[in-house]
């Protein structure tokens, strides 16, 4: 079962309710003028299609292997890298003066989504290279811009984030990596760091680790962190390749999944000191790392959808093949295909309609991007900057947990078929688990969400969206539709629940942190209900596009059964946020002694 | 991470929430007298966490392995099942007249789940005995239970099911294999069967196959299947080996998980007929077959309780041990556990809740069937039967689902690690994965529960259970003790939100059996939160044994949590089951073209 980007849903919601629409409307997009959205999306569908999503089994299969110190990606991969960046697709969003295209992160968003639908351990790598980008485009110095930046938008070297350390996972200010001052104005990096993905590989002749690393006089804690730009191959002063720096590839890692994104550990400084240079300030690293973090974290989220529309239009296709028994109605001969039965067919619906949601809540953060970056006044892109910032945990969290379970219930439509390797299903599971881990956990970012972006000017922020939901809610139930069903009324009760649980938090977050800690991640699936619901019924409230009653009518009933069988659990969740936190705070004493 | 196996949890359960006290008192488990349940208890768990435990890794990395038509299992396992054969266990429920010890399902239940919480590859074998002990019993010919049961009672054999074929999983209506009747009185079976648990090893010298076919002149559909008993190799009259069957191991699954459990296409007849022998009548295999499902149902269930328990300790000890960040009012020097954060301490609560839940539930079932093969009377017999028929899809598929949630937020509490196979977190998923897909998926067992379990004695079965729970609320409400928190008032909209959806059940059954099967999935859950919150809060009810206050407040504590943090989504499930269904019903329109 290969893979079909979706490029008319992805289109519709981008237009619709991601607000690309309004974009254009405003001004703000004008390389997107004359239907260029739908061309690129177009091109890289086929890209992911047919060059990429080929590739995804045998990276599986073979995975990428550790030999003689050097990393080897599998089969064909270095060949489809280089068509991809040949391509222009690692520098979609670059800025134009180093090569890139300067795109709006709307057209990003579905793009990304479809190369990680294609082949998440393939599309990671790129990831990674776009965070080292933006790092690099806000902190780096000329001169590190100049030797670097080109190459790394052209996507001929490719980039890595090395945070993690053995006792410095989450938790940063544990961090033990050294750097020393050199004379010459450079640096000397020394320490192990673990989990580098895509920390050696053979797609690229050079590789650009950013590295946070302590310096001597540094003050302890996250204050004394600095980053350091630390390549693989030390660059000569006409852009020519040199020596090798003092860095190598450990060992990597036996994963569960995404076998063929290499996992390293990455030792610096073993012989003498890797050369390193600073990007930005000293000790003031951790600024330059939520940067690439930021975004990061939207396109974590985007791998989630990505991975579920994968698992998705994998088990429909195999739900409409297989037959067994006949379901209830059925007058044709012979078994029924499974999607005829009521519990598969919820099972698909329920996969189907989580994953829009999602592809949805990912695509409204990339948009708030865009006007935060592109809007006329300083007010708005304020606004934008802290709506993006509000939602990207919830486009992080909420979407990667989509993807797990949407790829089990892939796995599940599959019966036995799933738990064979062969048929691909498992795979999509084991690929979607490390989604909701990396990127900050997705505890992390319940905890981010409650914690940081709640109280984002006094409150407004969350009011805001809260108040487009509901503006939402009111349209459908205006509508009058009958195939909405009850959906206005359970999104009603969606919204209502988050308001509610939204006041709790942020009035906690200062009297009783405990407690706001403890809810932080079901207030985050409440958030992610009634945020997607709404999404979704803003797709059936569009109507038809070219006379298609079709995709109109399953829009909406797509709408419907979010609303019906997803978003009910709302108020569940709200309880479990208002009134849940004592028993976890009772459960302290299960774990004493 | 090695296990322990939580003998004292699990008696407590077996004796106050699943009922071992009062058949006891009842006069109707004589052997278990004078503390019996528990010395065997002990010494299951020695043998568990000494001698199976050790095994998992390498069955996990080495896994069975098919080489010139021979399955090698991974070292050491020949030698664990033979000692634990040797021990007795694999009689513990058997006939003493082959050689059983003739013990209550009770006991059973709780060793079967040490012995799949220790190596759930390892275990899943003679799950499979089981099941062919049991139908042989019943229904098998004194001929046939003369050479073949003493054999599978000491485990000198192994025994498999052989229903599935590449065109019949589910519907078993589209059996294509076949029998011909020999002179001789023996059948000679043809056709190939896959995913045969067992199907080929190496750690006994015969397997006897129970498997499924069709006569030549058997009317269609599932009213013409037959059963026979098709050993390996065949039995000479004096119990003595003979000559090799016609049946060979074609080929094994490569699979997400049970890696050590080999997965085999079997091929019959290929060289004249594999000789099989009739057990039962002619074309009533299928009932022959039931008698070994239901009690496979009620084992698979135990398995996602097994997987669950042994995730949920390994997750324990790493929280216990791994420090990051410092958790709110954590007192303590330098970093804190990371068990300490409210969120982590969130994920092992659940964890820890929704085990003990489902460990309650499948005991309960093995009460039930004790009952009904022990009672004093017909009508005794009948009730306990009925009540034991209803609960065991809720057992399989309630604690199978838990089993995969447990063991993926087993995962999640490893964070990095947990994505790391050498961790060992992530096998728990990878193997916990199959349990909902088979012995009859949990979408099947959803079905069972409403169409043919809700209906018995006229409703009157369910209507008792639910009975009981409303029981159990009152008590707990009486109690007024503080530490039980909101347990009674969330229990109590738990169970009346499962008392209307089971009136909806009943009611939609006849008329509008769509309806009925879209919600039966949610149905069943709502069931199991309903049952195990309040089995949960019966533990919580019994106070302190051997005056240890601790162990007394942590169940309260456990009980509390899972009734304030997840029986919380039982009035959404109600609202899903009686509302839900026009979704279900209008998303076929997405579907269809």
């Amino acid at each position: 079962m290969t893979y079909r980007a979706p490029v008319e849903d992805m289109l519709f919601t981008l237009r619709h309710v991601a607000g690309l629409d309004r974009l254009s409307a405003d001004g703000l997009a004008p390389e997107l003028e004359g239907g260029m959205a739908g061309a690129i999306l177009e091109e890289a569908g086929k890209f992911a299609n047919d060059v990429i999503a080929p590739l995804n089994t045998v990276g599986d299969k073979i995975g990428s292997r550790l030999e003689n110190g050097r990393v080897t990606t599998p089969p064909g991969w270095r060949e489809a890298y280089m068509a991809w960046a040949e391509a222009g697709w690692n520098g979609l969003t670059a800025d134009p003066e180093f090569g890139g295209q300067g795109l709006p992160q709307l057209v990003q968003a579905a793009c990304v989504e479809m190369w990680n639908s294609a082949s998440f351990a393939f599309a990671l790598g790129p990831l990674l290279t776009a965070g080292a980008i933006e790092a690099l485009t806000t902190h780096g110095s000329e001169r590190l811009k100049e030797t670097y930046l080109a190459k790394l938008v052209s996507g001929e070297w490719m980039g890595t984030m090395n945070l993690t350390e053995p006792q410095a996972g989450s938790d940063l200010n544990a961090l033990r990596a050294k750097a020393e001052r050199a004379p010459d104005g450079t640096y000397r990096i020394f320490g192990q760091k673990i989990f580098i993905t895509y920390g050696d590989h053979d797609l690229t002749d050079n590789i650009v680790h950013l590295v946070l690393a302590r310096l001597p006089d540094a003050p302890p804690g996250t204050r004394g962190i600095s980053l350091f730009l630390v390549p693989k191959i030390l660059v000569n002063q006409d852009g020519s390749l040199g020596a090798p720096n003092d860095v190598r590839c450990h060992s990597i890692e036996h994963k569960l999944g995404i076998h063929a994104s290499p996992t390293c550990t990455m030792v610096y400084g073993d012989n003498g000191g890797a050369v390193g240079w600073l990007i930005g300030e000293e000790n003031r690293g951790l600024a330059c790392m939520f940067t690439m973090m930021n975004n990061a974290r939207l396109n974590v989220g985007l791998q989630g959808v990505a991975i579920a529309e994968r698992a998705y239009q994998h088990a429909l296709a195999y739900a409409k093949e297989r037959k067994q028994g006949r379901a209830p109605g059925w007058t044709g001969e012979g078994m029924s295909p499974i999607a005829e039965h009521p519990d598969v067919r919820r099972m698909l619906l329920r996969m189907r309609a989580q994953t829009q949601a999602s592809r949805a809540i990912c695509y409204k953060v990339a948009e708030g991007l865009d006007r935060a970056h592109r809007a006329t006044t300083d007010a708005a892109r304020k606004a934008a900057s802290e709506r993006a910032a509000l939602l990207t945990p919830i486009a992080k969290a909420y979407s990667t947990d989509i993807g797990v379970e949407v790829a089990s219930m892939g796995v599940q439509v599959h019966g036995g078929m799933g738990f064979v390797e062969e048929t691909g299903a498992a795979q999509h599971l084991r690929d979607a688990r490390i989604a909701t881990i990396y990127e900050g956990t997705n505890g992390i970012q319940a905890i981010d969400l409650v914690q940081r972006k709640l109280p984002l000017s006094g409150g407004e922020t969350v009011r805001g969206v809260i108040a487009e939901m509901r503006d939402v809610v009111a349209k459908v139930a205006a509508s009058n539709a009958p195939a909405f069903g009850k959906t206005a009324e359970r999104l009603r009760e969606a919204v209502d629940s988050l308001e509610r649980a939204t006041s709790f938090m942020l009035e906690a977050l200062g009297a009783r942190p405990g407690e706001a800690l403890a809810g932080a991640t079901d207030y985050l699936k409440l958030f992610g209900l009634a945020l997607g619901g709404t999404s979704l019924a803003q797709k059936g409230l569009v109507g038809a596009e070219n006379g298609d009653e079709h995709a109109q009518a399953a829009r909406v009933a797509t709408a419907r059964f979010f609303a019906e069988q997803v978003a009910t659990e709302a108020p569940a969740l709200e309880r479990a946020v208002v009134d849940g936190a004592g028993a976890v705070e009772d459960g302290a004493l299960v774990f004493a002694a």
